[in-house]
């Protein structure tokens, strides 16, 4: 019988812990969850804030008790890890309730995620300030959403936009401070002068090249200070961006990236052979730059953590990367990148090429149709696809993913041309957008 | 000098003279056209009856006039060829002023498109019985609708499916014969099923495994007398299907299949190294079963046409096949397919598995979300994917045109799990549906 840890109730935890169920029958899995809620959909949350998902509930997949009674899983809440002993394979901690524990292993699978990057400016710890990740988070927003007028929001990057437009939407002022010069920086600057226009037009005060300094109040805040000014608020969110939540592994010495990120092989294995790592706590391998890297998203936690589940049950199992693949809607409109755009490419040291193309999303004659505007990156020298980038209102999650699915597959741009992707006029033009920017690259 | 001809106006013909005008600078190209309309999207004509496309108008892509003026094609119109003599390298045939005329070349292409089947059924030639395929077919039927209260349509292919959804839709009392026992049998049983509840629910008299044995009428058609009964109609529809418009080409002893779809190799060559042939006179290599088939469809005529225009002006293109990707819209629901199906599989002796996954299309807690059916099929023995059928509303498109790009690249069932798709609440699940099925074929 083989004794299974997993650090961590979520996407990857509980992949990994479902997949060592179905794949080794004698297993004992136990799961330590430092919180109490299990295996929850965090993406969902900014929709909780206008309404347009009922409560937190409805984000929850699975309650613990599912977990032990349907699958036997030792499913343990309020069990805070706090110390990794490697020679003696048993990690330690602490429960909400203040006891101690001990749990040994055979196999351990850190699947801990990220947690908020904390600022240290003065007054960041004024009541009024938080950031926004977990169910509890959301729950203090909404308290707060009841006495709050005017939210400021630090940071532009997903988490900072999707709650400024959830809390647009819920007739809340919003401002919104970015410290460098635009917002959604992962994104090349076509896509992102989209999104600061859009926030912009719906009421939402933008701050670019701004930093914040210090927070003013008098036990709660009042006044956000920066380099340029000094802003009134009610509330304030900080979403400056998150960090692997893996203290306790790298004390450890388990090999990691500069941010903390566990280093694993293919099959989510650490530096450590009964150690494996996977999801937001661990390192992302990049399928077309070949490098790792730190792209924290619940479809990549769930299948490292599957692939680390059948590891460590002593199957096969593989993570072919990542491609950095990532669509965000904001308010009308919608961006999405996979693979790499000019700056990566840039960044990777290829000579990268691209074409724009912008027309609409189904056949032109055909009402509803939208403008789109699609952008394709691909390697001067062996023609190879990059990348995209898109922005437009609808059909944009089609085109990002068709891409995504042929970079998977090395494929080169000229090859787009072959793709025999279905047409009828209500869905598509007889030639895709991505064939469109295709034709205009061959010579 | 090269002296090209192309033999029709349409999507093939006009993308391998745009091609040609690209490729090769000193190019005389003639194009000859039976009708007055150059270019234009067929597959609109269905929506321009209920009113959804303002006019016929509105599907004509470019004028003979653009291509004159603008790329310098000599675009004729009322020109139908007759005769090919191959030994001469001329073609011949008589315009519609009744003059007769006889063009050489140096290259030919054949892209003379499909016409529907014409029935030999006693009273065929009553007047009120049509078929659509063209714009002219369009707008007798448009005028016909002023005085017609039902309309009785013959076949249940997409023809005769959209041309009853859009009768309905503009109030019409609408009558399907087919002969066969379901509709659109290009799909599976599982679909089928969904259309035809749809059509009977929106009130279309649906009538399977019936065959149509006459008319009847007094000049015009008053009544279709089938193996089972007698119907009253004021106007008919004849949809049961188009052969390849490829009579003189066979006729100077070009291979064909045989329905007289001409044979062509990967560079759209004929038997006869001076002709080529391309779109829906011509046959289309399936890139899953790699056998030549026959499927007309505007995506493959301009993918044909662009490869036949690249290869006749000498430059390298190869075309890589169809996987007989297809979707139709039908009242609130979409049906698509890509690939092989059970019975495709059958028919090229695949040990073919399938797996079914109903869920919603996008997270089960956003709002908006509707239930979507995938199926796929897989070969038992190499795990290669070799098809996916599609039934529901929102997000079918997308579903079908990944697993067509998966196919198109010589995916495995498994691949798919490995697959960075791009995910937020609004736009998918962590699992995309067809990684839903993926998964629940892992051993």
């Amino acid at each position: 019988m083989t004794n299974y840890v997993i650090v961590g109730g979520d996407a990857a935890g509980m992949s990994a812990a479902m997949e060592i169920v179905r794949a080794d029958e004698t297993a004992h899995v136990t799961t330590l969850e430092r919180g109490n809620i299990y295996s929850y959909g965090q993406c969902g949350l900014p929709y909780v804030l206008d309404g347009r998902i009922a409560s937190t509930d409805r984000v929850i997949a699975r309650t613990p008790d599912t977990f032990r009674e349907k699958y036997g899983i030792d499913a343990r809440v309020g069990h805070e890890v706090m110390r990794l002993d490697r020679a003696r394979k048993e990690v330690s901690g602490r429960t909400e309730r203040g006891e101690t524990f001990t749990v040994p292993y055979d196999r351990l699978l850190i699947a801990t995620g990220a947690e908020p990057v904390r600022p240290n400016w003065p007054g960041a710890d004024l009541a009024g300030i938080q950031s926004f990740k977990t169910i509890p988070d959301t729950k203090a927003l909404l308290r707060a959403m009841q006495t709050s007028e005017t939210i400021t929001i630090i940071g532009g990057g997903y988490i900072g936009l999707e709650v400024a437009e959830a809390l647009t939407e819920a007739g809340k002022r919003v401002r919104l401070i970015q410290r460098g010069p635009r917002v959604a920086a992962m994104f090349s600057e076509r896509l992102t002068e989209v999104i600061e226009a859009r926030a912009r037009e719906n009421g939402i005060e933008l701050l670019t090249n701004e930093s914040v300094e210090s927070f003013e109040g008098d036990a709660r805040v009042e006044c956000v200070v920066t380099n340029r000014g000094s802003y009134a608020t009610d509330h304030v969110i900080v979403a400056i961006g998150v960090r692997p939540a893996t203290q306790w592994a790298e004390e450890a010495g388990l090999a990691t990236l500069p941010n903390g990120a566990i280093r694993t092989d293919r099959s989510m294995q650490t530096s450590d052979p009964s150690i494996y790592a996977a999801g937001d706590c661990a390192a992302h391998f990049h399928r077309v730059s070949e490098t790792d890297q730190y792209v924290p998203l619940g479809t990549t936690a769930n299948k490292q953590g599957r692939v680390a589940g059948r590891a460590m049950a002593g199957r096969h199992a593989k993570f072919r990367g990542i491609l950095g693949t990532s669509i965000m809607k904001f308010f009308d409109v919608t961006v999405a990148k996979t693979g790499l755009n000019e700056a990566d490419g840039k960044r990777e040291r290829i000579a990268c090429a691209k074409k724009e193309w912008t027309g609409p999303h189904i056949a032109g004659y055909y009402p509803g149709n939208e403008r789109l505007t699609t952008i394709l990156y691909y390697d001067e020298r062996t023609r190879r696809l990059l990348g995209g980038e898109w922005v437009g209102g609808a059909g944009v999650d089609k085109r990002v993913d068709v891409v995504a699915t042929a970079i998977h597959f090395g494929a080169s741009i000229d090859e787009l041309l072959d793709l025999d992707l279905s047409y009828a006029p209500p869905f598509n033009g007889v030639w895709d957008p991505i064939q469109q920017v295709a034709r205009r690259m061959q010579p």
